[in-house]
């Protein structure tokens, strides 16, 4: 058998995989997502749709320029999320929507699927970004979750901008709050959506990384807290699966361990990452008339961004240069 | 072959079969925990372990008085969870440790395994049984999770009993906060125990239920919130699997998805109740450092309580009458 295998023979193999593999494997990879509902060409006027457009390009662009730079995915998520949350078209940070008794009050958590290690704060309403006071929390203390005035006095100790808690008002949310104190049923269909953003990443050293952030549920009352500052819930990374961050009705999503529940289908049943992503959102979630979607990626670059909402504002970015920004349903 | 099967036969293949599993199937079975940690007889003096004995066993009889009257896992799991928040012995309710600014601060949450439901409330001071309140949350609001004072307003609307903070307080506890607040060091063993308490259940309709409460850690600060609260870490019940109720350095639990990794070990991998129990807390955990333990019951009664600190207050009573209370390690 050796014999016959001559230099030639070894060339035409290793031209017969390439042949069978002609993309270079991706080196890293990112996805992010503004929120899902009933995001639908009626209910999203084509100016307003272009504004989301560039955003999610810009953002997207962003994480690319930190990732073929060598950065992490731990930055790349972090500042990606920053970003959404910075732009009032989003319900995190700037443009949160507002709660029953018309204040913002904001979640957000962060993931290292490199050391297991997590963040996440719950219910702050002084905290520029939120999603930069998670990651202080994984990073600068012995915790996982901090709420209220306690993460706020936490986050101005390591040094975080401090806002007021008006710096979060957009007369377009107000107005909003206003409608649906009125009448709850005036309720806009885009302000219906379950808005949250995320970002999930691999980044050129095969480490993941998850990060959300939200405005939470509009109207809200007692203190509610959602599943976007669960770890588990709304928000996990780990290097042997993927990263998840998830978008919906939060209830659902915490009940259900949503992001964690797409690792173990991976990790324990030897899923895909499609399949378990599609498992998770298309049937457990559809059957239970939960609503919303999740974006995830692979340790391998794969990505997966499925809902069952009429639409998400969603996208990713591969350092092969593919890339895609989507906001409504696909046939 | 069908001339062979004679009446006779047939009584043989009985009475094998009875010889083969001579036990009546358990119809009900429930576990109790009142918190892990340095749990020795060195360091618990005799007449105090027989006050933790007689407690535990007062719990475990009366759970299976509610189970034994045809009463449902979660009406066993919240009346026994009530019973130890009520006592001063334990880290729940009457008798929570303080927070670095002398306060009580409490967690508790309760999962319903037939429905998929849940309830928690976070940061709570004056509602009396925090679990009464997450069972409130879970039955009575569209939530999962409420926290603080907006939590303790749902409470109260619901008509929960609202009491003085200063309630919680007992002398023991506030001893041991002010030598903490003098000398982290000089924290008795005994207060640096994870102190939690829990009650997981199996009723004879076959339905899970898990239920769990705290005081949270002790001298925390910021607002932190455990695992015990989060659904997945902490709680978790599924009738598919099983009920599962955390003890432990909460971080751990939280990053680890601790309560639903158990149930996916079952679901996923097709695991044992026993089997998924052990890799979780003397495998996964224990390599990490993260000290605890869990107790657990699937649909057939059968229970596990493994920990890897040095001791963890404990017991189980099945319908059969077999019963069990233990609080150090064992050989």
């Amino acid at each position: 058998m050796m014999k016959s295998f001559t230099p030639l023979a070894f060339i035409v193999f290793v031209l017969l995989s390439m042949a069978a593999h002609p993309q270079k494997p991706v080196k890293y990879a990112l996805v992010i997502h503004g929120g899902a509902g009933n995001i639908t060409p009626a209910n999203l006027p084509a100016e307003k749709a272009a504004q989301y457009e560039a955003k999610l390009t810009e953002v997207l662009r962003h994480g690319d320029s930190i990732l073929r730079a060598g950065g992490t995915s731990l930055d790349a998520v972090e500042a990606c999320v920053r970003m959404m949350e910075d732009s009032p078209l989003f319900n995190a940070g700037k443009g949160a929507v507002f709660t029953a008794e018309g204040k913002n009050e904001l979640d957000a958590a962060i993931m290292d699927g490199k050391t297991g290690m997590a963040g996440a704060v719950a219910g702050v309403t002084t905290i520029r970004n939120p999603i930069s006071a998670a990651r202080a929390v994984m990073e600068k203390s012995e915790h996982v979750m901090l709420s209220g005035k306690g993460a706020e006095a936490f986050a101005a100790e390591k040094g975080l901008e401090i806002v007021s808690p008006d710096y979060f008002y957009t007369p377009e949310r107000w107005a909003s709050y206003l409608k649906a104190k009125a009448n709850a049923d005036s309720i806009s269909a885009l302000d219906k959506k379950h808005g949250t953003v995320g970002c999930v990443a691999v980044d050129s050293y095969g480490n993941l990384a998850a990060a959300t952030s939200t405005g939470a549920m509009m109207m809200k009352k007692y203190g509610r807290i959602g599943d976007s500052p669960i770890i588990g819930a709304g928000t996990f990374a780990d290097n042997g699966t993927c990263a998840v961050s998830a978008t919906g009705h939060g209830e659902f999503f915490i009940r259900n361990v949503i992001a964690y529940d797409v690792a173990t289908l991976m990790k324990y049943k030897g899923l895909t990452l499609a399949k378990a992503a599609n498992e998770v959102v298309m049937v457990k979630l559809k059957t239970q008339g939960g609503v919303g979607g999740i974006i995830a990626v692979d340790r391998n670059g794969n990505v997966a961004m499925p809902f069952n909402s009429q639409g998400m504002f969603r996208g990713y970015i591969k350092s092969g240069g593919e890339m895609k920004v989507a906001m409504f349903g696909e046939k």
